[in-house]
């Protein structure tokens, strides 16, 4: 039997919210689309309309058609489909922080899952995506949609996830440059002061607070970070320039998204001036850049078709 | 006109809670009453009654008269009283982890502010109490009560307060020794593994999201901790054998209570049989102990005459 042709849709996502770093996430009304049909022969055709289509492989090193094997190879189904059409219609951003490669994993998984019959849980979906990504913090937020804590042990991924009674939006502002995770990660240390690591944890542990609680009264510092962010303000020109523009703009606060150049600003009301804010900064910096606002998503990723 | 004589009780407490290293507290049933008369002149008497009665200065060393001699100052009254009289009636055990400095520090500044017509705020209270002990950890829940969350930037204190919907009661095993919090203090590392610090942002997350929420789902892994419990178990034999007995009795976690050497066990039931597996492992290592099973405390730093 052919299996059917199905459509998934998945949100981009954002991770860290500043002081969370490899722990929290959420996902944003910012979607990718992915049809897909399994086909028993081993051709691979694969079509990309929108964000990075020049610039994503339509070869088997394609990220969707890995995830793909990797859900027929755990159910064992590996024998039966060999091939695929699959059809990408991307509107996040590649390479820029907003979880495009997390997008793409869970949007193969979800796909071919639903296209075998649901065989796995969510549950398991995450643990598949989390191998492959390599970290929790953007799949878990494309599977599950909303906010989310995540942590891993042994490998193992665990998600909290939940709707902020928080209300705000998210100012993306874009620089028109890629920021490799890769070279985003290598500005890091492996060591840190134990001050700054308990900088972080009190700060995430009022965000997480303020946006389960729904009280703006604590997010003073809840975006106080000293883990990441100090190290790679280096590669993008003018960061907290442009945190201190969103803030003056009564934004109620802003970061670095994911491991950027994407920074983002949540905020209730106001959110043009907060992107016209913030590009101003970077403009100054000679750094182009377009702006989206932006929900948060809370469906995760789901089948449309 | 003479001050009149006020009576107020403070809660013991119990700082971190695992991973929120220097961040998060909690107030248990367990607690110190102090009355207090202020007097023109300088005489100073003390009489302290229960846990510490024949350790702790009867001088002008005295935290608790320290601590009053601060709001004396703060307030502008430091000319107008010059001694008092300091009653203490004392549950809290002295250096044991359940914040027993914290409880004299609030219970003198409260009882201070009381007698002078409460020119100050909790929050005020808030900024002495932390300058006073150095970190908000004991002093917040102290004062407020509940569960807390606090941070420090540039010297000023922040906590956010909550009761959690989580249900459980307070199994703390009380060593028969003491760990002064300095000696506790300097088996730290100031630089630590950055692996570390995100283990304990994803810890406190979790723990905060199922405390808030009141889930017990993804409490598995919300004790874990890899910032000072480790260093610390040199100092308190077998402890995690100790944390393994109390979840083997069905705890939700354990830990130990601020710089210990008290170890504390969350438990909805079953508590007493928690308590005497802890104990034992602790015998088992040559350590005699006491135990309590406490509440949280909801009210925080209160006059009760």
């Amino acid at each position: 039997m052919e299996a059917k042709t199905v459509k998934v849709r998945v949100p981009g996502t954002s991770a860290n919210l500043g002081p969370g770093f490899d722990t929290l996430g959420i996902a944003c009304s910012c979607y990718n689309e992915l049809e897909l049909t399994l086909f028993r022969d081993d051709r691979l055709e694969i079509e990309i309309y929108g964000e990075g289509a020049e610039k994503i492989p339509k070869t088997s090193r394609n990220i969707v058609w890995r995830s793909i094997q990797r859900v027929l190879r755990r159910v064992g189904c590996d024998d039966e489909y060999k091939g695929a059409r699959i059809v990408m219609n991307n509107q996040v951003p590649l390479s820029r922080g907003l979880g495009s490669s997390a997008t793409a994993i869970v949007g193969g998984i979800k796909a071919a899952n639903e296209a075998l019959g649901n065989p796995l849980k969510n549950r398991d979906l995450l643990k598949i995506a989390t191998d492959i990504e390599g970290h929790p913090d953007n799949v878990a937020p494309a599977i599950f949609g909303g906010m989310t804590i995540s942590t891993v042990r042994n490998g193992w991924p665990e998600t909290f996830r939940f709707i902020p009674k928080l209300r705000f939006r998210m100012v993306v502002v874009v620089p028109d440059f890629f920021l490799p995770t890769k070279a985003a990660r290598e500005v890091l240390p492996d060591k840190v002061d134990r001050a700054d690591a308990i900088l972080n944890i009190g700060s995430t542990a009022m965000m997480i607070a303020a946006f389960i609680k729904g009280s703006r009264r604590f997010l003073r510092n809840a975006f106080d970070d000293a883990l990441h962010q100090p190290y790679r303000a280096e590669l993008i020109p003018g960061m907290y320039d442009v945190f201190e523009a969103a803030r003056r703009e009564r934004a109620l606060g802003a970061f670095l998204s994911g491991a950027g150049p994407c920074l983002m600003a949540l905020a209730n009301g106001n959110e043009v001036k907060v992107a016209e804010a913030m590009q101003q900064v970077l403009k100054n910096n000679h750094v182009e850049s377009t702006y989206m606002i932006l929900d948060i998503d809370k469906q995760g990723a789901c089948v449309i078709e």
